[in-house]
């Protein structure tokens, strides 16, 4: 049994992590941080958690007593925290984006942060660096978009058959977090789709880094606001270098993920549905069709705050200790 | 190990046992039924159960080999079925209002229905006839409606603190069932809210039987169905034959539900919300507020599917079979 | 053609007078005000408004010149700004609660707030004060709730019919403004019905106060938030004291509400929907439904920013200059 | 004043036809069709139109005398009504895609049709051909998608600035028709999105062969399913085979679309809403935004039943009759 401690545990994030490993048979929350919330029982802020007897806290990092730690703190906040546990010899899973960039300067320029405390650290995406993970002191867990968006590009390009993608996602409104704000607003986005920040959302360049590893692609994202509570659906539209055909495509997606607890490949012309991963850790990939312009169209479906954040973070965990891979992970889909 | 059979598995509430079961510990589904749709692999329905290696099966009800059978079947096709797996002495737990009414006449009235096969079977709500359940053959599960209602009302009734009750209930719309219709065509219940039945449902007259064993009370009960997958929420009014505080109920509920593994009550004020029992199988019962006309309120929250149905049924089984009653039932709800 | 001004331009009853009075033959906005706003093109924050070729601006009230001025403002901002105004012989509709009371005390004791500038004014529901709005300087527009309880009760309360009456109101997130919060927040409310302010909404003494004018009876009221952006379904169960029949009180209706321009009583069963009425100043009242213990049920539906807000307000501005009252408010419900 | 009949009167469409002209100065309903519903008042169908006094008939389309006649009846029904219309000297805008296609091959092989009653038609987009519209007796008015996604292309294609485009659709649910089926089923559309006919939705050649007549280009289509009752955002990607500016691509929108009453042009870097069009006639275009891999964003969003259909088709007799290009459609969107 592990003892873990959760910085930031208000949040969507930390209210999922609290989930998770509420059910885990190996790790014990023994901390979960709050400033503002210092005191108030958790179960306030997460109804769901009713019978959690735990409270909220406010505690240095530094004086934090773990083996691990996962920080579900903003960006820039991350990195002044970071440092101060790992220097205790605590193994950190980070949520935010401090950490998930090779090229800081890319960081930089999109977060608009300086990183003043630069660490080494794994990107946290098992299908991509399950070995590495294991190894890690500091895991950077991946942005939802780019999880959902990388497993659905990344047998292609590492196949070398794309050059280009185009990646459209629609995403829940709990991506952008707990904090009330216009954009939330149900009378905004309720029956509504909303296009934002068209060719600049952040987790575009964090895609391009991570993909280009495996092969030379541009990556082109836009991410729309749909009326969804979680889920994040990828439609990658994109022209293969050669001719392909759909079930040559869904050969390669299944040997490319065989074995992989958490990834589904579909049938060829079975769509991935956000009820299918509600609530799960899944990541279904499906569609396969190709278009007379030469045109093909995958498409993954996670829900964000599992696979896509906290699902992910309890999967590096379990990597990181030597568990079982699918420990306090094996729910299926809520649907309907 | 027991051996379980689901007749009509093809429903909302038979997608649902599935997941259940097959996170159970001592039950495994040996068939599941379906007419139409013998041969067709379970996920085609049932997308989120992508992983079951499970085909819809047809058979006649008299061929089933189990220990158990849950009859998800209609009203009125349930008659016809469950008597010829009870004469195998196979326990059944029924999910349709044919074996729920002690009063034939009332079954008759409003169902529409000649009960042509009578038996003897125990209503299914653990917190009021436990100790039947243990020893039945035959368990009526109840309506998802009269979970919700009772469970609010019930202590108020116990202690003979009211004479009418007025239930204004509001589900998702999953409680109509898997097969689409006009009212359940997302451009009609969507950004809606519609009374329906509004003094004819026959869920109404379940919790008058059922609440009349254990006091003198009127029920009225009117239903709408709202833009919510899953979920009820009940909303009961009433006026106290004498003063009361809300404390004092609240306390009263306290005592009522002390030790019941699914029911929570929470505080004076605290208000019971959907997505803290989505996809759970607990009932959240809150509010407790009084005003000057001498009304009291009291909410309840449940999953239709689960606490309302599938869950339930479940609880019944683990109640049956003496396993835990908590087995494969301790998911919390799926909030946000 | 009259001159009008509104102040609080910005919010969203704003937006609605904004466009209802666009359409206006002989109305014409002369100025909207926001103090924060000032400068800023209305479009910006009302997109549907985009050939709108006006801007917000910060002007004293006492400095407006119209015929008319709208205070869309908060409670306890009219009372500062509308004496302003009524003391330039400008007639003004207040859309706050401040000037809706006649008991002083119950404004104060529930808004918690002292009436520091009391005026004489006039309730502006048509339906029950059309002669006295013709000759009003100051009309005090309903609040939302009331509007549609009201016009569901009204009827039997004036015909002595009851003695209490429950509301059971659900309404549309629209109804708590434009200003972000976490009840509004999407992650909260959507797929989920929330009963707030159970037995303390300040609307509750409004419908008491109000229909207390008209007959004895006890007013209990508890609203509900729903999932949907715009309407406000009324459920109103009720123990008539004395014997009823469906039909008899649907012609009680018929008769009382015969030629009201905005007032449509349906069929015996028919259920007013919110889809019927969205985006129109039509209030549908139906239902009429009795049960075995005596209770009778009857359920209104408005679009709360239209004949609960806005459209009500611009109806008593074409009651008090003699336009034809349905001038710019004929449009029909936006369905599906 | 003309004399206007409507076949299939039962549908989204047709109800949407029928409040429009219900308010047209200078056009009259004096039939409306309906083979199932002959007899029934239309406001058992469409709900919002209670004060229409109107039933739906039954009668042969020969036997329909009228100046005007729309038939939204079902692609390949049109075909067979259509002929007999034209033959009275009656002129017709068919709502469905069987006079949309000047190439009947294709129209054959994406319908899966054999067109049997050829006729000349003009395709009724007023930004395409309002002068050929002028003259027409025969319309055929465009599909949902294709109006907003022509619209959002068109300026691209005829500029030659483009040699592929991938429009990205999202579409309410109201675009599936009135008829309910699995796929409009509450619990499986809401909170969802779900693409659907990836590459080989109807419309996408409909698209194709539509902006080919301006330009020489390949058109990739994918619709999605979102939790919307109306609405279609399109989201075009495209990489200019030069380098463009925002700014210059704006100028290019405003100066192609000046003068169109429906048609507006957003500031660079502003989203389309479907609330600013909900049931209004207009088409928002914006976006504008490129990235660094050279591509372009053009985001545009229509009503489905409206500038997608009834509303187009109403803009369409307005142009063949001669009416004022805006009468009974200058209403604004309903936001929020």
């Amino acid at each position: 049994m592990i003892q873990v401690g959760i910085i930031g545990a208000n949040g969507y994030t930390g209210g999922e992590l609290l989930k998770l490993l509420n059910c885990h048979s190996q790790a014990e929350v023994v901390v979960a941080t709050s400033r503002k919330l210092a005191g108030t029982p958790i179960y306030k802020v997460h109804p769901h958690l009713r019978d959690l007897d735990l409270k909220f806290e406010k505690i240095e990092p530094g004086d934090i007593e773990a083996d691990l730690v996962f920080t579900a703190t903003p960006h820039g906040a991350s990195m002044n925290i970071v440092p101060q546990i790992i220097e205790n010899d605590i193994k950190v899973i980070d949520l935010s984006g401090d950490y998930r960039f090779d090229d800081l300067e890319v960081y930089e320029k999109w977060y608009g942060l300086k990183q003043s405390n630069p660490l080494e650290s794994v990107y946290g995406l098992p299908e991509m660096y399950r070995a590495e993970i294991k190894d890690a002191d500091l895991v950077a867990n991946p942005g939802c978009f780019p999880t959902g968006a990388i497993l659905a590009c990344l047998p292609l390009v590492a196949e070398n058959l794309v050059d280009k993608v185009i990646i459209d996602a629609k995403t829940g409104v709990s991506g952008a977090g707990i904090k009330p704000s216009d954009v939330t607003h149900y009378p905004n986005c309720s029956d509504n789709v909303i296009p934002y920040l068209v060719t600049s959302h952040r987790h575009g360049p964090e895609i391009q880094e991570k993909l280009a590893k495996f092969g030379d692609v541009g990556v082109s994202f836009t991410p729309h606001l749909v009326p969804v509570i979680r889920g994040i659906l990828s439609t990658v539209h994109t022209f293969p270098t050669q001719d392909v055909t759909s079930s040559y495509i869904k050969e390669l997606y299944d040997d490319f993920y065989e074995g992989e607890p958490f990834v589904r490949v579909l049938d060829v012309g079975e769509i991935p549905r956000l009820s299918s991963v509600r609530g799960s850790n899944h990541c279904h990939i499906g569609s396969f069709d190709t278009d007379e312009n030469g045109r093909l169209v995958v498409a993954s479906s996670i829900d964000n705050l599992v696979k896509g954040a906290s699902g992910q973070a309890v999967h590096n965990m379990n990597i990181m200790f030597g568990f079982k891979e699918t420990e306090s992970l094996d729910m299926v889909g809520l649907h309907p």
